[in-house]
């Protein structure tokens, strides 16, 4: 987990497209006696709009940590009319996982997680059926059995939200878990909640998109990984990615091949989010390096 | 062009599938004397249909070149309720090209062409504007421009279809042709109008596709070559390839770098349709080895 | 695992290329009331090579099971000279792992064994460090700790052989061992051991290859898995593929980048090793649909 | 073209790792009135070596076009110990092509230039067989017939030489030149001569690199472009790519189908390249944004 890496703060901004906005905030961090570690910038000249991302070094800098944010407000960002988001390499995230009845992503993520290859906590694995409980017993999670049905839901996303409180989720990822959020439940977590879905999104949005795909007859099928937003697969997409398939493919065997898509597009997009590599603008994402 | 290839019979059968028709499809061939030199077949277990190709050397055979076909029918089509076509690969196809504006199509299958790499004739390229009539013209390649209206379409598709005639066309390649042809020109050429469209189909159906794709934030662009049918951008998708995209991309940038994706997946699906490598089933396609 | 899949024998052929060799073998499956629901073949011009796999249901075969190879024998493949393997789809193969300290390809194999998608029975997991004897904990499986030193090597490999032995192995599968075997070792089981290499061989054989690949500052970094033989690196080819890298990867986020294309590499040879759909010739591999 | 693009400054900057780089660089333009349109920095923590190129309008900015070189160099690029250097992307590069038989790259690299997609002069192309003359013809472009034996080579490619000279050349393409160039040659022209390898280097690396991906077995080929040096395929990586092959495939559709891989990969670097994007450290290239 590079557990020597220096700490560092990451800060990422957004701004109405002005001149000089990566010379204010490059020179706020150097004139504090900042280290930057990584910088990526975009400007996106159709909207106007001005994105950035900026590392660096704690470890020296003039400005007590507790007092950064404060400071860059007066500094730059309520003089440039910024947006921003100020955080902290040691800053573990809290992350809650839930899922339905298939363990292919969910061992993905939980194989990386045990390898030292996702920087957070996971305190809790939901499921709507039991199936993955022992999965999540195999590497020592609470497993919460929290059954849906239409009658109950409203009760029950009550307790998943209870849950998250109560374990200080800071993000919430959907491996293949099979039912539709409320409104509610993802107003409660705006783009706090990365979801997998098996097509290259928009192609074959809702239920079933490896039958649609079958059906349809593509040659390529893929996955997209996406924060969950109020319309249903219609959320910013982190990333996707596709593996050919040929008319020998059945459904069947497009849901076996595909797996090996979702679960890799699930994890890069919970991995970047760890990394404070995403922002969301427009319901779009802008990924920095 | 490999001309010192050897002339083969390449035989495309469908059929309900039954027990032993490879068996006896490979026998009518061997007891004749025939040298396969390539056989591929797929059986569709959702549909219950059989699919083969076979090919196999003219020279030795033992039933004269323009018998095959009858012979076939008796033996074996006939008993089985197949339905077949047999080709000879010393039967060159006649090819049109349809086109607008954009060259990119258009030369990497003229470069080809030119280069020995289709075996195919190009008598005529179709525009409906003159841009491409230069590159037309580069090539020594006769170009007739029939500018299309509202109001004249009738009268110029069927001076398209005098010109198929009068050339001798087995079939059309719309190489970025901008127009969506008649249900009456389409039904006139079944299964042998190849178009490109610049999504990975289902997704982005119709007018500007790139502009879609930037619209909904996509991380991978693509393009389509299918078959024309009635239904616009819904016929049998013969390949289709994707290119990586970021939020540095615009609508502008993803035109340019689409057009590598879109030549390269058209061409591949001219060469399989002339290599009698493609086979229509329900609006889908079997693409032999 | 498709337990309602009918039962299926399977016979891969080689042989010197010659006419009917197709007819032959499909009449032969087809006289005797076979139903084949696979074929694949594929002739090797420039080898003069005949390479073939049918597939086809045991249920209402004329042939009892355990006659069918000596009557092939007979049959076929003495008249026509022919090499042949029969298997049969409901004989479990039993595969054992070796492992040293990276648990991201041994946890990709467990988790697709776990959720029912590698037809195997995996009686134990062999490592030369103890850090994976916690994850073949997890999965129930029994872990044998066997540490290779330079002096006791031998030793070592003739206690690793007996186990394969005692717990009738039928396969390896080196899930980034980093120990080199030895030609003794490596003579026992012909075609019967597979590595991944982290590179796109033969770029990048021996150690390191990731820091190799940063120093020659390639634009894409792969894996390989493949075959075992004597010489190192240099067996036959499954599979290969390959994810993109730029200047800024450095050797450590190449190697994490590359474990994703290590394990789906790996795992999709162990899949078609299962499957019955290797086959070896001459240093290569014909993998068959 | 572009034509109404605004007219921008390109700078491309090297220098030890310092803090307050980017601050200085993006401060000095900002402070001269400089918009800037894109600017992207990277630091090799391995090497501690900065890299950055900043794009910015050349309307409106302070400092006049040709003054703006010396001014940097006295406030920055001076103190701070930087390599540096200035284009405007109105300065179009003159660019000559060599080859030899093949015709794909060539047709690739005209298809663009001529569809406005390569924003160079192309003075001549340079050919040590004849038969690219007609492809030249066809595009109006010079083509200079310089037959290379060993014993007039030094003869001949001083005659090379001059016409570069005589051109004004900027930089050489080698589209598939099948001769291998004198040190003095490409030492007259550091990271100014493309080079396009047809396999994944350093796999394959000299000649008929697709017979030996045969004889290896490989199950991807792919293609490499970089520049020059004088170790033979060796140099500096611009940009590389794949195609996934089978059992299936002979040398000669390897040759077929990597001709795809080798005209897109030699493309995007000589579009990399005019757009002043590739800068060059230590035997590697950053490809910047």
């Amino acid at each position: 987990m590079n557990t020597d890496k220096p700490i560092t703060a990451i800060l990422r901004i957004q701004a109405s497209d002005q001149k000089g906005l990566i010379a204010r905030v490059t020179d706020f961090i150097q004139r504090n006696n900042g280290n930057i570690v990584a910088l990526d910038q975009y400007t996106d000249t159709f909207e106007k709009q001005f994105f950035m991302r900026v590392e660096w070094e704690v470890e020296g800098f003039a400005i007590e940590r507790d007092q950064i944010g404060a400071a860059f407000q007066y500094a730059i960002a309520t003089p440039c009319h910024m947006e921003w988001e100020l955080d902290f390499s040691d800053q573990r995230l809290r992350m809650c996982i839930m899922v339905s009845k298939m363990s292919h992503c969910l061992y993905d993520l939980l194989a990386r997680y045990h390898g030292g290859e996702l920087d957070v906590d996971i305190p809790i694995i939901i499921g709507n059926h039991e199936e993955m409980a022992a999965v999540a017993a195999q590497f020592g999670i609470h497993f919460e059995l929290i059954k849906i049905t239409k009658e109950n839901k409203a009760e029950m996303e009550a307790r998943q939200m209870q849950l998250m409180a109560d374990n200080k989720i800071d993000f919430i990822v959907l491996a293949r878990y099979m039912q539709i959020l409320s409104n509610d439940f993802i107003r409660a977590y705006p783009n706090k909640i990365i979801n997998i879905h098996h097509s290259t999104l928009p192609a074959f949005v809702g239920a079933k998109p490896y039958h649609q795909a079958y059906a349809r007859g593509v040659k390529l099928i893929g996955a997209t990984s996406h924060y969950v937003t109020e319309e249903l697969d219609a959320g910013p997409i982190i990333d996707q990615d596709i593996i050919r398939v040929t008319h020998h493919d059945t459904p069947f065997t497009m849901i076996q091949k595909g797996k090996d898509v979702e679960k890799i597009v699930l994890s890069r997009a919970v991995e970047a989010h760890i990394a404070r590599k995403t922002l969301v603008y427009k319901n779009k994402t802008v990924i920095f390096n």
